[in-house]
């Protein structure tokens, strides 16, 4: 079991507990290689997808997540939502709260939206990306597939390239890499790096080209668009010059590298179209590995486990 | 059984009928306080909510309510509808009704909605809030929030303070208090008032701080700021000043009394935070009592009770 | 069992298949007519309603469908999805079939948007309107509610009345009636008529009046208002008065004629409201057929045939 009851970012848990999650994830991944893709563990368990923030892959996800393990799964978006007539997210909280839910999942803009839910709820919060601040999920899944392609965790490099500093992605997945042995490599114009990287245990480099040969994972961050007000590049073109990852760039990566992404892809900005789709990308599996990844942190979460083993 | 086959307003349902709604809700209602939360009572019935305003708490009560029963629940909301490609009303029901849905929960603008859907439609149709005229199931969970809270209906005096002629909340929880032998208090200006109170069982006061130590129920309608053109007051402190219920107001109600709003709320307009959160608010009980009395009405429209009891 | 794994369109279905699947919707009629309306068939497959396009009706049905087949079923719309942050359609196809979804359902704007998925997905993908192309399962309830009413397909002549070239139901339609036997017969104006159609199959005429007295079924195109600024024709009024089916035309039809349209109505434009509620109406019959269709679709595709029996 886990110690805590919620996920609210990656420092909720320890590498023992990654390592017990990742572990979990193996078998419900196969489950979804089944013809019949469900298990009876959270039956008349409720789970709320409460999501303040448009999302399309990560709300499907754990939607899926929360079927397939037979559990209630009720959407909950903020266009239809009381945030509308003033209620504050406390109250939102609460309200769900006393419908008896088990788990919540949230995505807000706000960074700390989830860990106020967390306060006010007696059932498990998981933080679905809280601003710039975390996306454990996203990092778990990304460790599940490193760890699949790769064989191990222990000792990878990982260069993370792009808006670091605003990316909650970044900032779980550094963490994330960490805690498990990996050096993460933020790579990015010194404008969108961290304060002090070294703290977080990763290394900086403002040079790509550089730094790829030494690289075992090249993780290219997504160009937010949606904040595109704040760009600190003058063009796409610019952006995919410096920072893109391209063929030649792919190719510089030493045998055995794989390439991920967290989606969805700007094609031809962050990575080039022939870069994503080659036998080095793993960007499919991530998709993939997010469902069962899922379904372990609501098993382990919901005490599915109390019963023996998963599947 | 119930004698009615749909629940239109208060004015559909019998004090016995009232009364075994509440009886069957109190079974629910333990239900939802286990782990596993699932009842096979209406596996196979397609339920609909049909919201044509937007709405969360009362969609997500509705929905959780059908799917702890085992119902499919279906939900079908105005911004997706055909009634943007001009589709009326009677057309959308008969077309839910060819699609063989047992019942519909209909929340629309207009008052009088749900009863149009109600004559073109063989199943059930539940009024989930229809303009300012009538939120049955909210009056059915106030009434046992109350009985759960105070052990009693009969005799109760319940204040309804605030915009009583336009709000269905008041409309409906008028009607239910009368049937049940309690009495009504409506508490605002005169402007806001309903034309004959008395024809409606109800007593009227000018003055919320007189009747206050009268009150076993201090019942905060919600300012709605979605009408605030048409507000007659000048701004919320104003509001907040002469009908909001703050400490010092709640502290003149007599002791055992309790409080309570339909959520959500307006903190620090018609209800201080404080008191909001305080002992003698049963709010978030009102919530948790929903899903139970959803159930109930669900469960005694569909004739879960064929084949026994219900849980 | 189906030939192709997908429903683009018509073309992708011979007679045989198609009288497979009306015969299979025959049985799954009468479960929708049940009061425990649920068949285990589909149980841990994942099937995603993928629109792009605002829809009710058909939506509905395909969700109603896939959960009477106790399918988890998902809902993926675009307002709320990936393209808003520039996903490619290929990419929110790879992410789907990813996460191992069985059947996607798509709606789009565009012509030929299933048949991309299609090539990027092991999933079965059935088109549920793109574009002015094809809506091959409304093509298949409709020849479902004529063979239920008229006892036959061959030979039938089916007047299909409107804005005939921008119709893909009137596309999908006019290949299904040829494809079982019968004559579409493609009555409008000129400028809305296709270039050929003595390739498809199909008579054209321009006037109403003289066809009606020849045809088993009088099938009525919605007109598309969203498209009103391209409609060439200078009011409902006129529009109505040249093309539309009011009670004078209805009683030009031979006994026994029935009358069609596939939803939503614009009542008092292409058909008036007497004439759709009149007993030569099957407009509801479309409806509750879809419902039973969409459940053969769904079943043969995923090889429910398996194990025996659908029902």
């Amino acid at each position: 079991m886990l110690t805590h009851k919620h996920i609210l970012g990656m420092s909720d848990l320890s590498p023992e507990e990654i390592t017990l999650i990742l572990d979990t994830a193996e078998s419900f991944a196969e489950v979804n290689q089944r013809r019949i893709k469900k298990l009876p563990t959270l039956r008349g368990r409720t789970i709320v997808n409460l999501f303040f923030e448009p999302s399309t892959r990560t709300r499907t996800s754990f939607e899926i997540a929360a079927k397939r393990l037979s559990a209630d799964a009720i959407n909950f978006s903020a266009s239809a939502s009381a945030t509308v007539k003033g209620e504050t997210l406390r109250d939102t909280a609460k309200t769900l709260a006393a419908m008896s839910c088990d788990l919540v999942v949230v995505r807000h803009r706000y960074a700390g939206a989830p860990a106020i839910l967390a306060e006010e709820m007696d059932c498990s919060i998981v933080n679905g990306g809280d601003g710039s601040h975390e996306h454990p999920t996203q990092a778990l899944l990304d460790l599940y597939t490193m760890r699949r392609a790769l064989g191990r965790l222990q000792g990878l490099r990982v260069g993370i390239v792009g808006d670091v500093c605003h990316s909650r992605v970044a900032g779980s997945l550094t963490r994330a890499l960490t805690a498990v042995g990996a050096t993460p490599v933020l790579i990015g114009p010194a404008t969108l790096m961290p304060a002090r990287p070294a703290e977080l245990g990763a290394e900086v480099s403002y040079d790509l080209d550089s730094v790829l040969p030494t690289l075992d994972v090249a993780y290219m961050l997504r160009v937010q668009f949606e904040r595109a007000a704040q760009m600190p590049f003058p063009s796409n073109r610019e952006y995919s010059a410096l920072w893109g990852l391209n063929a030649r760039r792919a190719a510089a990566l030493p045998q055995g590298a794989i390439v991920m992404h967290p989606g969805p892809m700007n094609r031809g900005v962050e990575i080039a179209a022939d870069v994503a789709d080659s036998a080095r990308s793993v960007i499919l599996d991530q998709v993939e590995s997010g469902v069962a990844v899922r379904m372990a942190v609501m098993y382990l979460l919901l005490g599915g486990g109390d019963s023996g083993t998963a599947v």
